[in-house]
């Protein structure tokens, strides 16, 4: 049995989170607009707290804790933007968060879950080792577990983004949203079919991370690939929840490469003047890449996070 | 007779330019609240066209020109966002846009401006060949020069970013603009002055360009330095114009370190999430050089603009 929120589970989530996170603006861009040919609408969670719109559906599992939970404290293996959400969702509402890294981090982001006040446990960069590292914390404290998206709490926090964007724009013609777990697309998917019905639904994410479009094209998931993309946010593999909510309403995921996703990051940052990461900046170079899909349409993405290592910028060094 | 801006024209010069230029939104962040211990309100010309304040001024001087100017067109010297805002600004407006750059300019400058449809003429990159291009230009086109802040209109124009901030935040206890030949301080200065009578004003610039700070200490306009700071929109001196309204008007010129510039871009780029460039980091890093005017204190900052150049960005390639 699986358990997948319902619309009505995003409008709980929604009443339940909204005293505790931003409501972000939808941006639109005039040069964008006449680059892509289409009317673009931007939901911006990069201005989301933390950073990212994880922090939605971590703030709807923390509250959704019972009270034996949150006495014993919450567990993730993440070394991105979960980590960070849970930890300041966590620690801002006095439950302990217990955060499992690789030790191979960057430092930027073992400073900033540390400083959300979490207890780090570090180990081994291996997917073998985060697990054995979170399952070794959960037996000595007791810990809830709290899965970056194979979770019902996270999706329905997650599918609050776009009730926000839809109620801004109420009538879009296409919706698209990055895919990697597939926690954001699939909350959001369940929301569109609800609000919007007739919008069609895209994930976007790298040609060298295309397990999802893989998985939707075979019927069965695929594992991640090797971590060769610069939108580190979208390397994980869907899992049974995310893939049978994204099988049934989602209408296609649209891959690009790397030079696209760098071009449409440039095109965000020196056009719209918002620093997105580079997974945020998918589904804008799925757009410039599929004008048959959206030219002349009111278009509508959901810009996930602007947590970028301003030290490794892709831009170069050329005048 | 020094023609000076006063209230009204600031008020007619909004009527005039508003149809053409956003109203850009005022931003605020809990976290740069904790840092600097002042409660900042951050008005976002960024994300102005062109991405910069100036067009506030270029539009205003291109609205009005008289029928006999409109057809001769507009000339100005400049490599930087007045140049870009004057191509904007004419030719949108059906008026011829000459354009005497340096040939020393950035491509990625030489680019915007011919993109908007200036015709560019190239000289050395002195002000003497700037100004010797100039006059020719104008005594072979008619066409009237446009100075980049030694002019009513401009400073009329510039004006109004801080008349929409007060409109937002009407009772600061202190505002702050970066000042480089003084056009957006004296144009704020005038503003601020009727509308919030009791906020202090302060002009922000960097050490490495402290001559309006050295012209307010002596009395009397000193010229520009070498250009050896980052803040490259800041590198122009006074004119008599705006040394006027800035002597008896603005409390204080503060001045900071190149540090204090890159750190405080760092802290908009990182945790505001909008891309600005080195000039307009310049206010929030007098604010948190100079605690004891701010602490507790309601501060608005008016972020100058977004024209950053991804390929030169001071972040460094460490962790």
């Amino acid at each position: 049995m699986l358990f997948i929120p319902a619309f009505k589970d995003i409008e709980a989530a929604s009443r339940l989170i909204s005293p505790h996170v931003h409501r972000t603006p939808v941006l639109t861009s005039k040069q964008l607009d006449a680059i892509s040919g289409a009317r673009l609408f931007f939901k911006c969670e990069n201005f989301q707290k933390v950073g990212a719109f994880k922090f939605r559906g971590a703030t709807n599992a923390v509250l959704n804790l019972t009270e034996g939970q949150r006495a014993a404290g919450v567990v993730t293996h993440s070394s991105g933007n979960h980590a960070a959400a849970l930890a300041h969702a966590a620690v801002s509402r006095g439950v302990k968060a217990l955060i499992v890294m690789p030790s191979s981090a960057p430092e930027v982001k073992k400073r900033a879950v540390a400083g959300y006040g979490a207890e780090i446990t570090f180990c081994e960069p291996t997917l073998a080792a985060r697990e054995a590292a979170a399952a070794e914390v959960i037996g000595r404290t007791g810990a809830t577990m709290i899965h970056p998206y194979d979770n019902f709490y996270i999706i329905a926090g997650q599918g609050t983004a776009a009730m926000e964007l839809l109620e801004d724009i109420p009538d879009p013609d296409a919706v698209l949203a990055p895919v990697g777990g597939g926690g954001l697309l699939s909350g959001s998917a369940i929301t569109i079919r609800h609000m919007a019905p007739p919008a069609k639904i895209y994930g976007a994410e790298p040609l060298l991370a295309d397990d999802a479009a893989r998985s939707l094209r075979t019927g069965a998931i695929q594992p991640a690939l090797p971590p060769h993309t610069i939108a580190d946010g979208l390397l994980t593999s869907l899992c049974e929840r995310t893939f049978t909510v994204i099988k049934n309403n989602v209408d296609d995921i649209l891959t690009v490469t790397e030079e696209q996703i760098i071009a449409a990051m440039t095109l965000m940052w020196t056009r719209m003047k918002i620093v997105v990461e580079p997974s945020s900046a998918v589904p804008l170079a799925a757009v410039l890449a599929n004008r048959e899909l959206f030219s002349g349409k009111k278009v509508a993405i959901i810009v996930s996070g602007g947590n970028a290592d301003l030290s490794k910028l892709p831009f170069g060094q050329h005048g």
